[in-house]
């Protein structure tokens, strides 16, 4: 193992959980029983171990992991654990290579912890970074893929025992149809592991620094929550996160469709926002908000619903009439933000053709 | 290439899709496509060999293969030709298993062909037999899965490129579930080939003879045509089949549903039947006819309908108000008719648990 880079402590969990909770931006999955499980790995002695991009070397081979279903179905169907690992064997064995790190699909929700828990039981090195700064839906929706990764062999596994590789697979959409469906046949939930990615290619497409942002993030909030300080006013301050709205819940539409979790959310104002409406699409994560009919963020930019006392952030399934929230917005990394990546992240991505996507620094 | 057993030559491979068609009773896909398929290998020099059963050796590599899908998309969306090949070659990397001969899922319908274009693109034999001695709509429906053969790795592919392979399934009903939807995202039309069966096994669990079978009753069906005789009558007495019922299609519905097309066809009778109704429901094959609401024959024995003037086998899919048929019925080999097959095979793994099998015989 490296020496490089730095453990994950038991006292960082939580916090980590937290930021990383807050950067899924309403999806992702619920971190909390994710801690748990990486939790219960840590006191039994074994070592999560994180290292900075810099540190991979150019011809060894990193994994992307993570899990695919619907958020909602991950707060009943409790991951057996080894989910993510078994894919990733399943992948060494299709392609022949042999993974010397673990990379994030993406950082927000419980995929922070899937791939900090498949790296400890597999021996190795998680990298500090993710292929979204965010969550996203979709399996192509990863600055990896948007960047040309290889799209086959994946794999995909479930808690029983079986375990579907994709073996050939001729582009990235397909590889998401195919995960997708075999996802839900699943049960909803389930470890995805992509094809091996160099290092070097890794190095120059992955957002860069994410599980250590994450963690930042997760401290900002405890470390206010401690001093009773504003939470929300704090986390803005420490990341640069924009206020865009604060007010109370007054309908919530959330359907299971596909394998995804679909919906909208409707506020009415309060504050500085006192007589204004907002609203928030959803399709796992948050997608747009609209105030006063207008688009104010939208995807790929983050819109985080947080707790508006407490500064709990509040993934979509969790969100109920009546709930108090500040929304925030945090501007994506660049890498999400080229024509290229935009074309799969961008509004039209999602179903918005209408909209033409205008980064939150740019308003 | 083993000197035994028979070639198949351009002028056995109408009256072996005749044939085909039959045994599918009303299922398994139209094998007119497939026929033509096969006629343009055969016209290109490829050898197409059928060995028996006893052929086989003890410790030789038997592939299963079939295509999967609702038969109705079969007629619009053509194979490309290769999908059963390439997922035979996939399971033969998963598995480090070399095949040495192909046997058919089902003699029904269009997995008739396929597995004789597998061989004889991989230039080895097709075997003398089949897993149903007909044609069932689920993976899990063959002798092969029933008396145990291994479920994994199996492997799908289609037209396009993309390959999946069923790495570890934890037994047949699951491998059904993710075939299926894998094949229902491939556009309900793909080729599957199964875990690699032993010689030894493939001989003691396969429905012997069906090819050479399928051929015989294509060829009374072409020979009564030709002497202008009466074609249900010749299929009748040369194949010991029951004449059931002759009447004329008042209503039928069908639908497609999670990759199967389901529903029924009402007649009113004519001749012997004037003044009686039938009923008979429909999973992709004919599963159950009633005469005046008594049911007279079910799954797994056979249920089959043919144009009452020419004595065309009709799929379910050509199946159209007004047309005149004749509902005759094949008792199904003993292998299907064992309590651990009924349990896969019978009334009740079809939604009937309200029917108790009764063979034709004991009629």
């Amino acid at each position: 193992m490296r020496s490089d880079g730095y453990l994950i402590g038991e006292a960082d969990l939580v916090p980590l959980s937290l930021g990383a909770a807050l950067l899924g931006t309403g999806g992702g999955g619920n971190p909390y029983i994710g801690m748990l499980r990486a939790r219960e790995l840590v006191r039994k002695g074994a070592e999560i171990r994180v290292i900075p991009l810099e540190a991979l070397k150019d011809d060894e081979w990193v994994s992307e992991v993570g899990g695919i279903g619907a958020p909602v179905v991950g707060v009943e169907k409790v991951e057996e654990g080894g989910e993510c690992l078994r894919a990733m064997r399943a992948v060494e064995e299709a392609s022949g290579k042999r993974f010397s790190a673990v990379i994030s699909a993406e950082i927000g929700g419980s995929n922070a912890m899937e791939p900090l828990i498949a790296a400890a039981l597999a021996g190795i090195p998680a990298v500090d970074g993710d292929g979204m700064g965010r969550a996203f839906p979709e399996v192509q929706m990863t600055t990896y893929m948007i960047y040309g990764a290889d799209v086959s062999p994946a794999a995909i596994a479930d808690e029983k025992g079986n375990v579907v590789v994709f073996r050939n697979i001729i582009d990235m959409y397909w590889l998401e149809r195919f995960a997708r469906d075999v996802a839900v046949g699943m049960g909803a939930g389930a470890g995805l592991a992509v094809a091996p990615m160099r290092g070097d290619f890794v190095r120059r497409t992955a957002v860069p620094g994410t599980v250590t942002q994450a963690l930042s993030i997760g401290r900002t909030i405890l470390e206010a929550r401690a001093k009773r300080r504003n939470v929300v006013d704090e986390v803005c301050a420490s990341t640069g996160a924009r206020l865009c709205f604060t007010g109370k819940i007054t309908d919530i539409e959330r359907r299971l469709e596909g394998g995804f979790a679909r919906g909208s959310a409707k506020l009415v104002g309060s504050g500085a926002w006192n007589g204004s409406e907002a609203r928030i699409a959803i399709q796992n994560e948050n997608l747009v908000l609209w105030v006063d009919g207008e688009p104010v963020v939208m995807v790929p930019d983050l819109i985080i619903n947080l707790e508006l006392d407490t500064g709990e952030p509040l993934t979509t399934e969790v969100l109920r009439y009546g709930q108090r929230v500040a929304v925030i917005a945090l501007p994506v990394h660049d890498l999400l933000k080229t024509p290229q990546a935009l074309k799969v992240v961008g509004p039209a991505a999602f179903g918005y053709p209408e909209l033409t996507f205008k980064p939150l620094e740019a308003r």
